[in-house]
């Protein structure tokens, strides 16, 4: 078995979350990961608060072991779901995009553990400071929203700058990418695009095809130039994304509005015009499968690796 | 020590090559590094055909061991190094920026090993299919030019689509970059970064200065907009480069006149308005130290790693 401080520290058997993809991670697919070990997580960007709520109760009556949530603190109703995820209860939080910091002491009374999302040293070292029980380096092979640095950079680099552990993600697809995530340093994995290829995963047909379909240059980061960078399939939606934003006679608000609830409509309708959110190993996902066999392939095959690693030695 | 077909094919002890950076790998830099055991590689990016012929003679007075030039395909005298490098007996090439198709028949006649740059898994079949003996699958975390794929989604997907060896490049600054790149399938790692801190790396020393003061988030990527995406330290230079390409109002050839000759005025100036060209990793760089030390705290410590996994497992 792999050693990690996470399995201890959250009480789960295997070192590996699933992302909390916006309006993809529910109930379905983080019961999923968790009956396998894992940990499941749940997104906060849904149909609203009580949607989510909804959510983590199904999930409870899914799974007896333990699961999170994913909040995304700017969404306009951050601050209800820090306080709902209170009343029910949760036990596990991730947060991404920016600082928790202001809901921390309540959080923390609560005796919820916090694992944000980082994309440089500098936020990994202050979401320590503020006690954080792990961060999340995140490189931006991932999907939807991303930063600047990539897994081989970020993850060594906040690694030697934490003592608490950290979590590797960005660019993990099998076993391969989570042994070297462990080499690198991480204490634990996150993935996400494999998993929209899970049996359980409630995305739209459409979406997992496209998954399936995509090779190594499928992907595209857009959003740069409104300071949200999102990385996302090559669709006709992106492109005119891609398009509005080089073109000066287009306004910023004209793209806001363009490419607003493009990703529910992917995730929901597999809308042609949608944005499929997706990682640079969108290429390396080969077939729908249990969540349970994703988790067993990275873990266990990440465990045979670093078991058989003298076959690379003479 | 490590296991890798190149070492044979090459005649090399570590499976190691020195990036050939333009400008900064010269004999100094490429026959330490072939001294130590290494790949060195001299770039045909200089003060033009002759000056490199000049690199490469002096070279084989500086080692009696393998070294190879890279040869950048898109510069005006790309010809004349290519049928220079032939003339001079070279017996080993890297390419980049392109494909070297044009020039593989007589290359091979000559008992040539080419191994091209590759950032997609397309580009690395075709190279395979016209002869190449190896190629190097660089991630866009690298220094200089940069494709659109990172090491972690890219060097996997190369490495099951090709049945020659690959290199793995993009990220790699230490021993656990290493052992990462090995486990991701890497035939042999390429470094480049932390190469300009050798002790033999003739770059001018202010250049060596920034690369040890670099933090993560140090680098930066421009030209996207002209098609030729650059990586390089954030420098006054390089953010007002930025600038220029997102201003509607600058014109293409105003941004490439900006930039025309400003890493040459970096390497052998130290220009503050020069382009210091580096990887994600530059943060990671700590010291300057001869080139023998730091391929051997690559390679042996990837040696260790990969012989001590078993402190991953319980």
């Amino acid at each position: 078995m792999i050693k990690s401080r996470i399995c201890e520290i959250l009480g789960i058997k295997y070192p590996i979350f699933q992302g909390g993809m916006a309006w993809i991670a529910d109930a379905s697919l983080a019961s999923a990961v968790s009956n396998a070990g894992g940990l499941g997580l749940i997104s906060s960007i849904n149909a609203g608060t009580e949607a989510v709520r909804n959510e983590i109760r199904k999930c409870k009556e899914l799974t007896d072991k333990p699961f999170g949530v994913n909040i995304m603190l700017q969404a306009p109703n951050a601050g209800e779901i820090a306080q709902m995820v209170i009343e029910e209860g949760v036990k596990i939080l991730t947060t991404g995009a920016g600082s928790p910091a202001q809901y921390m002491e309540s959080w923390q009374a609560a005796g919820i553990k916090v694992i944000p999302v980082v994309a440089s040293v500098a936020l990994a070292l202050k979401m320590q400071s503020i006690g954080a029980t792990a961060v999340i380096a995140e490189g931006a092979e991932s999907g939807g929203h991303v930063g600047e640095l990539h897994t081989m950079a970020l993850l060594p680099q906040v690694v030697d700058a934490l003592d608490i552990p950290v979590i590797g993600a960005g660019g993990i697809c099998d076993a391969r990418g989570a042994a070297a995530a462990f080499i690198l340093g991480a204490d634990a994995i996150q993935v996400g695009t494999r998993f929209l290829a899970a049996e359980e995963c409630t995305a739209h047909e459409n979406y997992k095809e496209k998954i399936l379909k995509a090779t190594d240059i499928s992907t595209i980061v857009t959003g740069k130039t409104l300071g949200h960078p999102v990385r996302s399939l090559k669709t006709p939606f992106s492109k005119t994304f891609a398009k509005m934003e080089s073109d000066p006679s287009v306004k910023p608000e004209e793209i806001l509005s363009f490419g607003t609830g493009a990703l529910r409509k992917a995730v929901k309708e597999g809308d042609v015009n949608g944005s499929y959110m997706a990682g640079e190993v969108a290429g390396m996902v080969k077939k729908i499968e249990p969540a349970k066999d994703i988790v067993e392939d990275l873990i266990l095959g990440a465990e045979n690796l670093l078991r058989g690693t003298d076959k690379f030695l003479a």
